[in-house]
């Protein structure tokens, strides 16, 4: 809580940071008017100044294609008109939610007549680490603002040029609203010292979101001292129950594998219940490899189809986010939860089954973020599951798990009101409080 | 989520920790009933065997006289009959109290028939680090285990018999009930490896909770790859304001710095608004050295009494937890919150005044975990703000603010149940999701 004085640093990036903090502390206060207004100031300058931003993008394209970088990259990278006019959209859809802060998530008097509520207060300065996809530098800003938040952003060094003029025009549509200008920051410096020291910032940074591959995850939480959300490395499994519909079972593996492969939320693991293999697996791989899908199979999988590759132990823990997948023939229910405990990434795992029994064993045993009955693990997606927009699934359990929104960008603030109540020499309630603690 | 196979660890920490997560699977789906069961079995052998845990307890005391240990720590340390009462008490208190368990916090049916649930579930493996004060170590193992939770017990060395008895007793008591032996463990080592053993078992403990003095917290902060909740660190303030009722405010200071001095929730800084100094300071002044309580003032402070000590700029951010407290005048509310600000350490601090409107702008600009109007900061504790048992104060942002109760102990699960649900083509709802991510 006690504010940090920002020791010089070699990039600016506390400085950058500090100057966040600063500009956090008015803006935790806004009203939710006087934010929508900024936000949709915000999504008039992104289209008025449109030219500037795309010329840019050319420019990181350019630096891109001159570096040899894969396809993939340039895909996620380019920007046009109506890109840019999706990312406005996004914003003004965001101007359009319920305004999370303020709101009352507990309140109570206690026959003493003490009045005791819990609001919803900001979070402070958040911090997002991402990759090179422009439009995410927008819809981070935007989430961050509205829900009263100033918002640290550090993406990649290929989407440089892009990345700046966007918050230019952010910063500059900013200027001419109630919302700081310095609420919404870009981090200075591309390379990994810059992430360090955002990731050592204590006292300037209330919540450091990594959203990339397992490598920078992995990092961010080993070497963090701010907190840190993780998000989004979803090994997801279809597990086919015996008392499965085949045709059900089909439909909701294909959209779970095959719809968009490079998501988060697709299918990496099928695990099928040994009494059902029979009717369900020779037309699932024949589909599996109509859609283009390569499967890994375990030894009972391969005797259904010789285009199954053998399955190795990274297979069943790997997030392949491409037309691939492992499967793995199982004795029981209990045999597909021991599977997903030991290779999960706890952010998905869908049961196909007809069996209220079945499904209640599988949601209550699995200890995922989500679990699905009977749904394609896609749906994990906030705006899917009426959450509203978000910035991704949370796949660690304190905090927030499953879709990050609003709410989960804010804190709580207990206010307690009374008429000079003090307490009396009775001994304190039952528990660990401070008081059973230090005695006295 | 994967589990983590236990490298064998010098002193067995790693292997405590695996055999808490192997309990902890049936543990997290256990009926209420059960766990209630185990805790009054729990507590009647608290009773039962208080014979051998006093035995231990004269030991560990014996030992703390022979190596000079001040009072204080015996006293934190000496348990008798009525103690070990208490202790037992609390354990039924503790299960008496609503399962937090399975509690539906969220529900929606979508208008495609999409049901989307989110339920409590436990956390897992929480790890506590705590001093030497033996009632701790059943409170805590009764609230982890009613909140469904393995529970890993790092107490000092100091109270290494006592607590190795009550945690034998505990397990004896559990050999007989549904709840696994292994769900309790003690923390094999009392040096600071075993300490560093716990903050990295990432994979195993899924939250630590570090109870203790501020060289502790920050250690674990500092060092920890696991999630960690800070707990207890409070430099509380009283703000009288210049539209304060004088005599209130007395009430108010005098409860909240003396009436337990040595509390988290104890003030230890007072500040005097201006235009009440006059009317309010000598008298306060006087009743606080009355009351044996030392004033850190500044100049304009010892103006009114030459008993005040000159503050140091350490005393502003003090924590005493000793008949002591800082003073200074400040010229408005706005002062006073950016005194607070700088200083505070976030978890409570009181505002006396009769104006709705400073009350308001007082509880809104300060940003800690309490903000309290009119009210000893003596009443933040879970038991006092009617929200139950609990484990600590927490001063953090995320996870939980505030008293950590049960509900702060579990974490989110959510369920979607459907008919067979896929995606269309249509392009996903608007945010920062993991698809508009991946791109696709």
């Amino acid at each position: 809580m006690s504010e940090k004085s920002p020791t010089a640093s070699r990039g600016g990036v506390l400085e950058a940071a500090a100057a966040a903090r600063r500009a956090a502390v008015p803006l935790a206060t806004l009203s939710g008017a006087d934010k929508d207004a900024a936000l949709e100031a915000v999504a008039d300058a992104l289209l008025a100044r449109s030219g500037e931003i795309l010329q840019a993008n050319r420019r990181d394209v350019e630096a891109a294609l001159a570096a040899g970088k894969p396809e993939s990259v340039l895909d996620r990278l380019r920007m046009d008109e109506a890109g840019i006019a999706g990312v406005a959209a996004t914003v003004r859809q965001v101007a359009a939610l319920p305004d999370p802060v303020g709101e009352t998530t507990y309140s109570s008097v206690l026959p003493n007549g003490l009045d005791v509520r819990r609001i919803r207060v900001p979070l402070g300065v958040i911090a997002f680490v991402y990759e090179g996809r422009p439009n995410a530098t927008a819809d981070a800003a935007a989430l961050c603002l509205k829900s009263g938040n100033a918002v640290l952003l550090r993406g990649s060094s290929v989407a440089r040029a892009t990345d700046s003029a966007l918050i230019a025009v952010i910063r500059g549509a900013l200027a001419g609203t109630a919302v700081p200008v310095d609420a919404v920051q870009r981090v200075p410096g591309d390379d990994r010292s810059s992430v360090w020291e955002l990731m050592t910032a204590r006292g300037l940074v209330d919540l450091l979101i990594p959203r990339g591959g397992t490598g920078l995850i992995r990092t961010v939480v080993e070497g963090a001292t701010v907190p840190v959300l993780e998000t989004g490395i979803g090994n997801c499994h279809v597990y086919v129950d015996e008392d499965a519909d085949p045709a059900m079972a089909l439909s909701v593996l294909l959209n779970s594998k095959a719809q968009r492969p490079s998501t988060c939320n697709a299918a990496e693991s099928l695990l099928v219940h040994a009494k059902i293999a029979d009717t369900f697996l020779p037309a699932a791989l024949a589909a599996l490899r109509e859609a283009g899908v390569t499967v890994h199979g375990d030894a009972r999988v391969a005797g259904y189809d010789r285009a199954v590759v053998p399955a190795t132990e990274e297979d069943w823990a790997a997030e392949y986010l491409s037309p691939d997948i492992s499967a793995a023939v199982v004795d029981s229910l209990d045999d597909a939860v021991a599977h997903i405990r030991r290779y999960g990434s706890g952010h998905t795992e869908s049961v196909v089954t007809r069996s209220a029994a079945a499904a209640e064993r599988f949601t209550s045993l699995v200890d995922s973020a989500v679990v699905a009955v009977n749904v394609s693990t896609r749906y994990v997606d906030g705006g899917e599951m009426g959450l509203g927009a978000e910035v991704g699934i949370s796949t660690q359990k304190v905090h927030a798990r499953g879709p990050i929104a609003l709410a989960e960008l804010t804190t709580a603030k207990y206010v307690l009101t009374g008429d000079g109540h003090i307490r009396g020499a009775a001994p304190a309630a039952p528990g660990l409080s401070c008081d059973a603690l230090s005695g006295g």
